[in-house]
């Protein structure tokens, strides 16, 4: 067992800390509540990006960039959005710093002060709002379809590695239709854009459905969630898809020239993920051993370890890792690989230059059980042990980071093919486990007593009859810490009584306690 | 002759602004000095990150994210790093907005004053160090090789879209070394990496050299700089490359334990390059007409315009257009384009989707010569015109941006690759024409009167003997405005006469005004 690691039963959310210091994805910055990214969990991001950028731009969008500063005024115009977001946020409030007058160091120079206050963006509806009603003359503008990669601030008071810190990154994708139903439809098709993202590259299995009023976006109509299942049972909000309807429209003005010859507001859509996604990655797949990542978005999908005790010893191995390597990557990326910089000898080729996503060969002064434990903690999908004797079978021994399997393979079967297959088995397998946990973990409740005592003693989500409303939201989230995570898409067809007021309902919807 | 754009002889300023607005590059944002990059803008910077980014992870860099805000007291640790960043900045003083409770509207909330306030970043050595003094241990640690792309914030006082704005996208690299030579190697390497983008991608010509004492990086001990030349003769600085030796180490205490056994401080590096660079590629190429895209970073690469009166014109027009499409970019992505959605009738089709370079369809309801213009101001480096007639006798018209020749081809040619090979051509041509003007605008002084000569009549870059120090530089910026804009590397075999002391000396220098 990892000394480095709590285990999940003692201690979940020490867990999650814990994997990701020994995985070097995250650190803490001397910035309240700011995280630095290390680049092991950038390139997490970087895969999440382009996976989801050629989402975006197969569906017709294309990205853009405005100011990370919004004017204070701007985030009051949309009443709902002002509550919800403008209240904890950074200002700026002064532009030129200057010596101290009294003494060493530097001070904020007071006749520098703005007359209007900035607010890093929380996000962009208002900033971008503003630009389209300059943009947008006529029908024949829209729709605008642009989607922002940036960075965000929400001053937090209990940061959390990827899951809640004051700066992350996110996109935030803004469009603007001509009618409420092209809005509604582009609304859905982000959604799916999403939950097939989230299960197809993540792994994890996604339950699409609309959020309730008291847990909708500030400002939207309607909001619309992918919610996925952690491995202690609580719900993590995967991604978002708001109908704005013509809030923002009317708040800023974006009026178009219809086809019908008058002036109309036009109809928006906002939608988003953020770093997020790599907690829920996390969270999901990880186990008592450290990270377990899904092969679409690991940055090295096999980790190679040599055995060897005399210089002739390595001689052999290496020898034979180069042409494992070169019938992996290639006889070029071997050469420019082998000429790359490297810290610690850990060399490192391009499995996929368009992914970016490396084998590494670990080739460092230290006792190969130390690797092993070194890239299993890492998550990496495959290590390759490869010793002396194995070399003389042309074998070696493949370990899987997901169930910590061992097979021995052949060197005559190793080929770039080969791997993708066996990354393809690994995804798969995630994502069973992650839905078998998931469904075995959705319960039903038939009384508001069977969804506390569930709550309790089980955790996970709970599906019930539900007729959601701010009030009686607020008295379940006071009495159990759960809320109403979304209505499902996926609903009876016959009515029941709503668990909490025992009124006749139609509507199920799903509860849980959430990150 | 464009309407919308003065002539570069008229107003090369306005020209510039002209250019960038009739191609929808970037727009003026409520906030001051802050750009909004629009989509057309924006999908050039993407060409740039993936071309670069490409270059710095074959160079073994890898990516992280480090805080957008930096302490104040981070910032005065490295001292002349402090007097050329730390002044003209945006300041965070508060975290909190508040009801106005004398009225409507919201407020600072003054109890939400941070005890230190934090800078938006105007660059990251300070907060990377601090990050770089907890991660490096040992010299096994030893090199780091991080980039971050992300944006800075500096308080511009005279903004100017993409070459001067209070808010701009770049990367920073930010690298530690074990030994000087490394560390100074990696300066050079990424100096080579900058050139070669430049030039190979944007088509600009640029000359290598190191910056003089007055000109280099605040905390630097040796700054080396890509030099291009705009149309009017100016310079502009395309990238930088800073060997820190020891000085940030020294601040932020980086150090490591040697094979020596000792503990050391490391040597660093940094180098950037930014949104600048879609100036400098506007300022290079564009003519009167309008922005000329080098077709390395087009985002659209051929607009084609269909010429039709009827209905049955058009049919077989966009018959023929079809045909040309599927043997351009194959018949699947025909038909996943023809889906997609359009805000006016502009069919898009991926002509490489690891590029996102694109093929248009202009089908809107306005007459060809508006289309023209349309694709020309826009600088799309090939426009193809296909009328009923072209239809007949299987061929079309090739309107290359360039140099705005007109070819007639056939349909039989077409292919990706005849296209591939058309964008190689007018890519040389663009590079070539760049480098004969730079290289007819570079001129030699003998003494100062004749460099005060060149400067006012003719303009461009005055090459001369010439020692830098801080002083004699200062009083020839004041008398001339131009700046030594670098000591280039190739230098001549003989000493010669200082124009401006008269003294003796081996150094000859590169003057001109500058962006």
């Amino acid at each position: 067992m990892a000394k480095n690691i709590k285990t999940r039963k003692d201690d979940y959310a020490q867990w999650y800390l814990d994997v990701i210091k020994a995985a070097q994805l995250a650190d803490n910055s001397p910035v309240r509540g700011c995280m630095v990214v290390r680049p092991e969990g950038y390139a997490i991001w970087e895969a999440i990006q382009r996976d989801l950028d050629r989402r975006f731009k197969e569906t017709g969008h294309i990205n853009a960039y405005f100011p990370l500063l919004i004017p204070q005024s701007f985030l009051a115009k949309e009443a709902q959005h002002v509550e919800g977001f403008a209240m904890e946020c950074a200002l700026v409030t002064h532009t030129r710093l200057q010596k101290n007058p009294n003494g060493s160091g530097i001070q904020v120079d007071p006749s520098s002060k703005l007359e209007e206050p900035y607010v890093i963006r929380p996000t962009s509806e208002t900033i971008i709002g503003h630009m389209y009603s300059q943009w947008i003359q006529s029908y024949r503008d829209l729709p605008v379809l642009i989607n922002q990669w940036a960075n965000v601030m929400r001053w937090e008071m209990r940061p959390r590695l990827f899951l809640r810190t004051s700066e992350f990154l996110w996109q935030e994708g803004h469009t603007a239709h001509e009618t409420a139903d092209e809005a509604q439809e582009e609304t859905m098709r982000m959604l799916d854009v999403y939950a097939s993202f989230v299960q197809e590259t993540l792994a994890i299995p996604v339950v699409k459905g609309k959020k309730s009023e008291a847990e909708k976006f500030p400002g939207a109509v309607d909001t619309y969630t992918i919610e996925a299942m952690m491995q202690d049972g609580k719900a993590l909000q995967a991604g978002t898809s708001h109908y704005l309807g013509q809030n923002f429209a009317k708040a800023f003005d974006i009026k178009f020239l219809g086809r019908d010859q008058k002036q109309n507001h036009v109809y928006t859509t906002s939608w988003g993920v953020s770093t997020r996604l790599i907690g829920a990655m996390i969270m999901a797949h990880s186990d008592d051993e450290g990270l377990v990542l899904p092969p679409n978005v690991a940055p090295i999908v096999v980790a190679i370890v040599p055995i060897f005790k005399s210089d002739e010893e390595r001689a052999t191995v290496t020898g034979f890792i180069n042409q494992m390597l070169t019938q992996l990557v290639g006889a070029d990326e071997v050469a420019a690989g082998d000429k790359r910089k490297s810290g610690d000898d850990i060399k490192s080729y391009f499995f996929d230059k368009q992914t970016n996503q490396r084998i590494v060969v670990d080739l460092r002064d230290t006792r190969p059980g130390d690797k092993q434990y070194h890239w299993e903690q890492r998550g990496v999908p495959f290590r390759i042990e490869v010793g002396p004797r194995d070399v003389a079978s042309n074998a070696f021994v493949l370990k899987r980071r997901l169930d910590r399997s061992k097979n021995v393979g052949n060197l005559s079967q190793v080929s770039a093919d080969w791997l993708r297959a066996q990354l393809a088995d690994v995804h798969r397998a995630m994502f069973d486990k992650a839905r078998a946990f998931r469904d075995d973990n959705i319960r039903t409740a038939k009384s508001y007593d069977e969804m506390k005592q569930i709550l309790q003693e089980k955790g996970g989500f709970v599906r019930a009859y539900f007729e959601p409303s701010m009030d009686v939201e607020k008295r379940v989230k006071d009495e159990t810490k759960a809320t109403v995570r979304c209505i499902p898409f996926d609903q009876p067809s016959q009515a029941g009584t709503d668990i909490v007021t025992g009124q006749a309902t139609k509507t199920q919807v799903l509860f849980a306690q959430a990150y």
